[in-house]
């Protein structure tokens, strides 16, 4: 059987996951799908992101995805465990904060997290914070600017001041991107939190993730769809995977 | 069910198809495949260039093209009737040299056409030449130099130069595209060619049959899908539809 590792989020954030799986597994079928026609998922309510990542996932499935990555935390917090149950012989990985090493890396006792409200207001991350915090403070901002600044491609650098600065300002010494989006304006973020901030971007560990559970037999072909405009959804991944 | 029209070619060259039907149907789920692991078709043997048709074809048809657009003369003068008997259930829509229109148009009484070998040497050819040509002369010329110049996006007029001359020498008063990737040099070749010479792209006419025969109902997703090198892949992309 033809076996197709589908990558999917509201846009192009995910595609900082998309970049170290292919990276990591040249020989595997990769299939990343942008959802542009919905993005961004971050303000809608949880109840209208499950069924926007149903039918989503719903179309990996049917094309072939045998593995799912939600490179998508807000995705992944209103329907991963839903969309494992509908699909039982489909694996599926999941984004969540990444509490635990920032937890674990903390000096302060205190760390950060930049996410939708979604994000943050869902079961996956109370869970996680219950799991993982232990004893230290966890401070979060929600930052939806920034993922229609990373759409957008315009970097404007006092927007991300002011996600960044209020964090920095409660003394965090970890700083975790809960949106993939965010990985394209980690240089800058850290660049503003300064060298005593450890910026956390997820996307390593979840390629590292999908090396462990997927089928990596494949011929290497890489596929990019976009429900939204084509022309617009190239000049993105032309500027973003340079 | 869900519809998708595939739309291959051995690199970027059936863009130039893909650019109409996407402008002509925006609301069709298109599914642009570039063969890249195989380009180009053309200086390969008929016999190679089916098995590599037949394996794309049937990857396409797994992943749900209900029409199939062999945006490439070599695939069609290699496959074309071999592909709808293999999948009687999908249309196929094939790209034949438009020789048609050129005999009608010229009044000279000689029409040309670029191509590769495998196109001009094939029964899909033959046939066409013996159906429309008429009276008319049709003197061809083989350019697979222009297929590699168009995948590495470098325009160098000596060579466009080259295939075109003879051509206009030998009396021509139209020109046919007879390879998709040479759209991409429509306005060298007929700044080349002269004011004389109709230029004649198959491109609108290819699109304006898929519009016929194709369920054009979806939600209007556009995907790009290469067996090369996806990075390269996406700066075509950029460079050719912006």
């Amino acid at each position: 059987m033809h076996t197709v590792i589908g990558i999917f989020d509201s846009g192009v954030g995910g595609l900082t996951v998309w970049r170290h799986v292919s990276e990591a597994a040249p020989s595997a079928d990769l299939w990343y799908l942008a959802d542009q026609a919905n993005v961004p998922y971050g303000p809608r309510p949880l109840e209208e992101v499950r069924a926007i990542v149903t039918g989503v996932t719903d179309r990996l499935v049917v094309m072939g995805a045998t593995t799912v990555v939600m490179a998508c935390h807000t995705a992944s917090a209103a329907a991963l465990e839903e969309m494992r149950l509908r699909h039982p012989s489909v694996t599926f990985v999941g984004l969540e904060p990444a509490i635990k090493p920032a937890a674990e890396w903390s000096e302060t006792g205190r760390v950060g997290v930049l996410a939708t409200s979604t994000t943050l207001d869902g079961p996956l991350y109370a869970r996680v914070v219950e799991r993982y915090a232990g004893d230290v403070d966890v401070i979060t901002r929600p930052a939806p600017e920034l993922v229609t600044m990373v759409e957008a491609g315009e970097t404007d650098p006092e927007v991300v001041r002011d996600a960044v600065i209020p964090l920095v300002d409660a003394g965090i010494d970890a700083l975790v991107l809960g949106c993939t989006h965010f990985g394209f304006l980690a240089d800058e973020i850290a660049a503003i939190a300064g060298p005593a901030v450890r910026v956390i971007d997820p996307a390593p560990a979840v390629a590292a993730q999908v090396l462990r559970v997927a089928d990596l037999d494949g011929s290497g072909t890489r596929n990019f769809e976009t429900t939204g405009d084509a022309v617009t959804f190239v000049e993105q991944l032309e500027r973003l995977l340079r």
